[in-house]
């Protein structure tokens, strides 16, 4: 196991590997030289750069792209803060697991490996109004499964989650690192009502609470209001830094995850774009305090990696484009009159 | 050959095909039992139903994508309207046809057809600002290619154009059916400078001073102001109409060229979808006259189809879902709580 401690993680988020600037200068020397117009492109042509300086390849390539989700279930979720009941977490593992979730559709569309990780799902987090969500020994085992389970020979990393109550934690997470309280992060998660979003709110607060002496180290924020699935994704995006595996994050959960990172080392997230903006209204507000522009805004708010493993599609075009056209020079092309 | 004049343009116009409403409401049937929160995939959902209406079938299909360009030339180059030289417009359909382009990389990601209409590039219309753009015979003759190039087995189409000058033809399209002078519509095109648009919008305005007592019908509008790949365009979504394939509206030039479907029909853009808004500052604009909200916003400003057929990945994943995902009672997963 990579970490036994939460100061082991601590270490591994200094002195982070950084991007290749050869490959990306190289990707950004071949965008200049392609049949359109110079940024015609768009965010297609920083995509080809962004792919290959955090690979160290060019051309950079889509060859492997892995999905993961993490599931986890919440104690909290005994305060009455989700719209759907807790074991619908095992059960949509096991629709994770045949096949026949939304998640599984896309990851077969474009071309990517999926796996599903339940974690613990007999034993849910503590409640995070009574105590910390975790022990430190349980945090740190969900970290190292998500770091374990990233594969080395993937060239693109999309991680999601599955947890009933798990936008609740997400909410949590982010005033404890951002400011604001219960209200400003709340949402209606899976379609809670407005009542349902008002006790929403109180429970954040009450964490935010009982918690507040301890809300300085990301890491404790983690352990505290955090679960076992935001670790393991916490743990997946770290290992992807070190393996050379750009990162498309996915909706409010998962950046939620990544937001600890970024407190951690503001620099942490360099290897991660935006996939998708979800409809869950803390999102957008997240992505703000992380400078991440989202690729897409399709009003979804699934969950479960949807939103990135979609915007794979445009990493697909992104990379088809930047490979395979020609240059001015090949196509015999006249360039911009000067 | 489908029309012989402009009137018989019009006549097609009327009583255009409308949805089924009982293939698009077996999709929202559908999608009501899926193992999702209700509305969770947000526009994914609105794009299943639509893709199914309009095909007539349920399941909706992705399986013959059609990607069409036209290449047009344009008199109103000798104005010094673009970036590039007009020979570009001959040599990119080489570069198409070579399979070197941007647009042939997306076509083949996604798995499209892809076909390229060079349209009488040696004789280019006429320079609006000193008369008609086309004859009516010259725009009767665009359409129809246009028309006779949408494959009746495709099951989704994507219209893109190649033609330096046409962001002009574009603007002055825009401007003659929405209102406005050429400074409004106006835009870097290729990448024009300041001087540049200025110029630009200085022509428009010659243009629709011109013609101005001719603008009441939208078909004169693209008889006198358009270019034949914007008239091959028209063609082509309108046929696509009558042969149940739903389209993927491309940027600002296709755009225009659907607008004057949209003038002459309130409802004939009904069958399509814009796939993204371009760095093309007249193509929002555009957009909010249409009332098209597009699925993509990545800064894209190439033509082609390119930000069309980037969509054609948001499609496969709309699709994917939808087809493949399992329902609440097959995967038996609790639903929400009441």
């Amino acid at each position: 196991m990579p970490f036994s401690s939460l100061n082991d993680v601590q270490q591994k988020l200094t002195n982070l590997p950084q991007i290749n600037k050869t490959t990306a200068s190289q990707a950004s020397g071949r965008d200049a030289t392609l049949t359109k117009p110079a940024g015609a492109l768009g965010r297609l042509e920083e995509l080809a750069v962004w792919a290959s300086g955090w690979q160290g390849q060019h051309p950079p390539t889509l060859n492997n792209p892995q999905v993961i989700v993490f599931a986890g279930n919440h104690g909290v979720c005994a305060q009455g803060v989700s719209a759907f009941p807790p074991e619908v977490t095992v059960q949509m593992v096991a629709n994770f697991e045949n096949g026949g979730a939304a998640i599984n559709q896309l990851a077969k569309a474009f071309g990517a490996s999926f796996s599903v990780h339940p974690l613990d799902l007999d034993n849910p987090t503590k409640d995070f109004t009574q105590g910390p969500a975790m022990t430190e020994d349980e945090c740190v085992e969900a970290i190292n499964i998500g770091w374990n389970t990233v594969s080395a020979s993937s060239d693109m990393l999309v991680v999601g989650e599955m947890g009933i109550g798990n936008t609740t934690v997400a909410s949590a997470l982010s005033a404890a690192l951002y400011g604001g309280d219960g209200k400003q992060w709340v949402g209606p998660g899976t379609g809670v009502s407005a009542d349902g979003m008002a006790q929403k709110a109180r429970v954040i607060d009450a964490g935010l609470e009982k918690h507040s002496s301890s809300m300085q180290n990301p890491l404790h924020v983690l352990q505290r209001l955090g679960g076992r699935e935001l670790a393991a994704m916490f743990g997946a995006i770290l290992s992807a830094r070190y393996k050379n595996i750009p990162v498309i994050l996915d909706g409010f959960v998962t950046c939620a995850a990544a937001a600890i990172l970024a407190k951690a080392n503001e620099n942490a997230l360099d290897h991660c774009v935006s996939g998708h903006v979800s409809a869950e209204p803390g999102h957008i507000l997240l992505l703000q305090h992380l400078k991440k522009e989202p690729l897409l805004n399709l009003k979804m708010r699934l969950g479960e990696g949807s939103g990135a493993a979609l915007a794979l599609g445009i990493l697909k075009g992104a990379l088809a484009t930047h490979n395979g056209m020609a240059s001015f020079a090949e196509a015999g092309v006249s360039e911009k009159d000067d």
